[in-house]
């Protein structure tokens, strides 16, 4: 499993992920599930991929290597013009990547499926992010949609839900997802730190802020152990029921 | 969906259900899902279902047919000696409705499939709670492992972690689980009030508390519209992360 959280402030975007892969319980590792591409001034495209890791890790890579050697080869995510012709790329590729191993054509429960948050800003355009399905399609970011999760989503959602407001400075975003982050790793042993995190500033296009939260990290050790007091006092303060 | 916790405290037993039942978004319903038997200055059992809903009411209806005329029919779970054996005898019941349906034998994903949690009081017993499996196969409850929920059991299970208690009155207990049925409603269509509530004291024969609380409730509303801002205030109270 994974969780991965892509969220849209009224100051810019914000991407968090785990780190952690596995195939089952006995076999689990680090990997890396946040990925951007920046060209100076003109655009930051940021994804982050949950599933089964051989097809994320090769729609990436396809993606990579479109995108290096932008003479030769098209479609590269680095000509697109719009954040929505890149979702429609991001979407082709992973499409096309499942059904290299699913001859029979992707669906949302085979067990080669993947899913990807896609977002970023390219100049002249909005900031925005997409939730690309495994059958190539996506949706889009709102104000009534203002985050998308994809892996493990439910533990970490009620906070989201409770907590969020657009008008949050990035610290506040930051604090709030790892709250949400603490949450899911604390329940399913199959999502864990390190967390990978970016922070686009709107109309920033000279290198996003990238930051990895280890286990270790004094303030997210603070954050993980404060929550659970905070939840106590929270919870004391509520109206009691009589039984 | 669904959602069932049964809860061990210091001084007794709390269930907790949901009431609401559905078949595709476009066709739901409310039934109850706790069901008691109690049998003065003897015993108090209790039963929670989650799962294909022919296949809970048909195991339930069975329970109460062989328990109503207790002296021609065996076995009851009035006649059960320990509440082990009541749980063996609602998890054969279950595995017989099961394999009624699905030839081929239960599994835990399959259409017909459903589970139980099984709990009470038979005087000169402990009070205890089972977890029953489509299989027929059971866990008891446990000092690490002082609750069971069943069906939705994600979005609701973080505070349940963090708050629980095993100190803690039934008043507070209750508050709990209302605090983790809102979240879990909030976040799933498929749970839905009202809840259904009983309260097994130690060692107490004459009749538990059962309280049916309505979505109109003025304390749940209460609590529900004040975790939302007791949850913003205990975030707020974190220290930030700074980026």
């Amino acid at each position: 499993m994974t969780y991965c959280v892509g969220m849209r402030l009224n100051v810019g975007l914000v991407f968090m992920s785990d780190t952690r892969t596995n195939a089952g319980v006995d076999n689990f590792s680090t990997t890396r599930k946040l990925f951007n591409w920046t060209v100076n001034g003109e655009r930051s495209i940021t994804i982050m991929t949950a599933g089964n890791l051989a097809t994320t890790q090769a729609m990436i890579s396809l993606l990579e290597e479109r995108s290096v050697a932008t003479e030769d080869r098209d479609p590269s995510i680095l000509r697109q013009d719009t954040m929505f012709q890149v979702a429609r790329l991001v979407g082709e590729t992973l499409k096309e990547v499942i059904a290299y191993s699913n001859p029979n054509g992707p669906t949302a429960n085979d067990q080669f499926s993947a899913s990807a948050i896609v977002g970023g800003q390219i100049k002249g355009g909005k900031p925005t992010i997409f939730l690309v399905y495994p059958q190539g399609n996506f949706i889009e970011i709102s104000d009534d949609t203002p985050f998308f999760q994809i892996g493990e989503t439910k533990y970490g959602k009620p906070i989201l839900v409770r907590a969020y407001d657009a008008d949050m400075p990035f610290d506040e975003a930051v604090k709030l997802l790892l709250v949400s982050f603490d949450s899911t790793v604390k329940s399913n042993l199959s999502c864990g730190l390190p967390f990978d995190l970016l922070i686009h500033e709107n109309d920033h296009f000279n290198g996003d802020r990238t930051i990895r939260i280890e286990e270790n990290d004094p303030i997210y050790r603070a954050i993980s152990s404060g929550w659970g007091d905070a939840l106590r006092a929270a919870f004391q303060a509520l109206p009691t029921y009589k039984v």
